[in-house]
């Protein structure tokens, strides 16, 4: 069993792709009432019309989450517009410490993977918490930075992503650190093929979706977009 | 090419259901400044991490609709806690009809879905305003409400949905119409292994997630619940 | 882990699936030296290609089988045209027997899976020497004589698969039993629909292959290929 | 439409794949007698029961692949063991030159993969009759031998294909060109992780299946198999 602990637009993305690839059965956990219920409804009657054969339950009883193989962390407060990373970590810190309680009791043997943002903190946070060996408490962060460089790449070489390798350490944040000497296309350097610009606008990607999903305020100033449509236009 | 119009819950989860499946390139589209840009650009993120060969776009712009095979309309205001189907209909029907304008213009050979509410009248709009033929303007209500009904007989009889056919007709909501001699348990009637009261739990069924989801106000009175909890105690 | 004993065509294509669905790990057990590993190899290196995360190996060793979850069993002698039924039981009984004796030694709690033929005398025999509950014990002739007639339907229709449900009992063979009342298209009776030669059709359906895969020698007379040219005339 | 030639066990095996990833609608051509016709039924017969909507039909009949986006070519004689190479190509060059002509005609501006061996012979044989553009004559040797490399390195290192990039070029055979410098591990030179032997099993690792597979006489010297035990053992 796989447990998602939060519901909201990430833990019920994840929940609906662990589904639709039958990976295996799934709870959704929510302190808030009714919501997760509802979510794992919903991903039910899809699973349903989509022929597919997964249990999906929702609960607001962490109790429930007893044998799971795997735990998925996303509860947490999204970063506002205007939020510092230090305000992010007071708010989420209390959530990643409760969270961490309830699996050292209910699945003292799974593996944990956070999305809980500020991410390399929480995963932290989480990792000091629990007391698991370190290879069984991991952070999404590289992960997701590496995708976006590969995506990049992608695009501004105009082939697929199946032959790019690209390795992005650190900070899930404005300090990730993307390693160009480990970034390659079919084993050559990507630095050979594109300007350093690629790992600019990696970086700064997450700045877009941000823009657009989390608030109507604008919060890119002028230069960064002009920056960004100058480095990378397509 | 796949277009999706809507970038809200219902349209980002089936542009990324379709490039999970790789079915085809993708556009997302949304009058909202940047939203459908965001959105296809986080599905694109996740595409690269897994590996899938999809192209997925978002655009403020009909006109990037040109040539597509299929249309799925999700665009339209949700249904909130005490507004009345009329009141839905006022508010879709400008939608509805403006972006059947631009179906006419950019897509006149593509085959629409429709699943903005409420359906039955946003999908018949839809079908007068294109002119298209019949089978090329479909809305997807019967297949949700079967979807449903399939789900609720398989956990009541505890076996898979694989072998249950079921079949739900007329309006989507609470004169939808369960069809019981349609609906069949490997060929044999539902009615013969499952009380009447699974067609009821049906046509109940949206309440809980709408319940969960949309607000914060409960909108089921007592009596429901208890109803629902004896009708379908699982 | 997913055991599959006999490294033979059909054994080959099972593992293959099970790979690209990434349902499990997979072992593949034949007595002949080199064959499973070979053809674990084959598939594990495809899978490699298709940036699948399966373990697939090979073995002629059944003590490799301890801990599986699930055993296929498709070993066994194919029937070659001229051959009885019973010349066919002759030849499969003690192959069925052994594995028999393997699975009780080292997967004494999975549940088993049968092709081999003549299917419902091997998976009586197989359940009688393992003693297993019989609901572990598994032929899926009904299910490919099934879906035969699911697919034939279909053809005849022009329509999808989606909606067709299709029950066919009995014996993997010439005296299998179509269910009329208990086959249905949207739970409609697929009689009202289609003449009843869709079952007759259903039953030859294995003949075509047979005489197009397992021998050069004809072995359809032109009365059953002028029957079938009329009855399923696609 | 996707056209595969060659009703063999690669061909079979590829339209098979094809139809469970629901590519696109697939025909299987072959010159004998109702074979690919067998064939066809037989993956027909498996994507009903597994609720896959795709058309899959075999021909005899080149004219069928009219309209074709995709030809795979699978056709020819596998090599022999003790069948030296020249022999092979004079045997599959005229099998070659005919698929060409029917191509040229039926499917002109189809993308064509190739898979007969020697494949880098037939692939240049198929270019030069064809005359269509370097980019749409694409012999696959090089995805195989890479996704061997990858599997290999997997292996012995103990982690998943995933993070490996792996590059061989030359010849499909024991002239082979694996790039250490182009093969990485998230980046890291695959040489600074292994020994260069693990590109010498990659050369040798079509042997154990083509021992497996091709023939009951062993084919390998006791000095190849104890070397291979020695580079690779796992």
């Amino acid at each position: 069993m796989i447990t998602v602990i939060g519901s909201g637009r990430v833990g019920v993305c994840t929940a609906a792709y662990l589904a639709i690839r039958e990976v295996d059965d799934i709870l959704l956990v929510d302190i808030i009432e009714n919501l997760p219920q509802g979510n794992a409804l919903d991903i039910a009657h899809a699973a349903s019309i989509l022929g597919l054969n997964v249990d999906i339950r929702g609960s607001n009883d962490f109790k429930d989450m007893e044998g799971s193989d795997i735990v998925l962390v996303t509860a947490g407060f999204p970063r506002k517009p205007g939020m510092t990373r230090e305000e992010l970590v007071a708010k989420n810190a209390g959530i990643i410490a409760d969270v961490a309680k309830n699996i050292s009791t209910y699945a003292p043997n799974s593996v944990v993977i956070l999305t809980t943002n500020p991410l390399d903190a929480m995963a932290y946070l989480m990792y000091k918490r629990l007391g698991f060996p370190r290879e069984k408490v991991i952070g999404f962060s590289g992960v997701l930075d590496s995708g976006r460089l590969k995506y990049y790449a992608s695009k501004k070489l105009g082939i697929s992503t199946d032959g790019i390798s690209a390795v992005v350490l650190g900070q899930h944040g404005e300090n990730m650190f993307p390693v160009p000497r480990l970034s390659t296309v079919y084993g050559k350097p990507l630095t050979e093929l594109l300007s350093k610009n690629i790992f600019q606008v990696t970086i700064l990607s997450s700045f877009p979706i941000f823009l657009a999903l989390k608030s109507s305020k604008a919060i890119l100033s002028p230069v960064l977009i002009t920056f960004l449509y100058f480095a990378f236009a397509y």
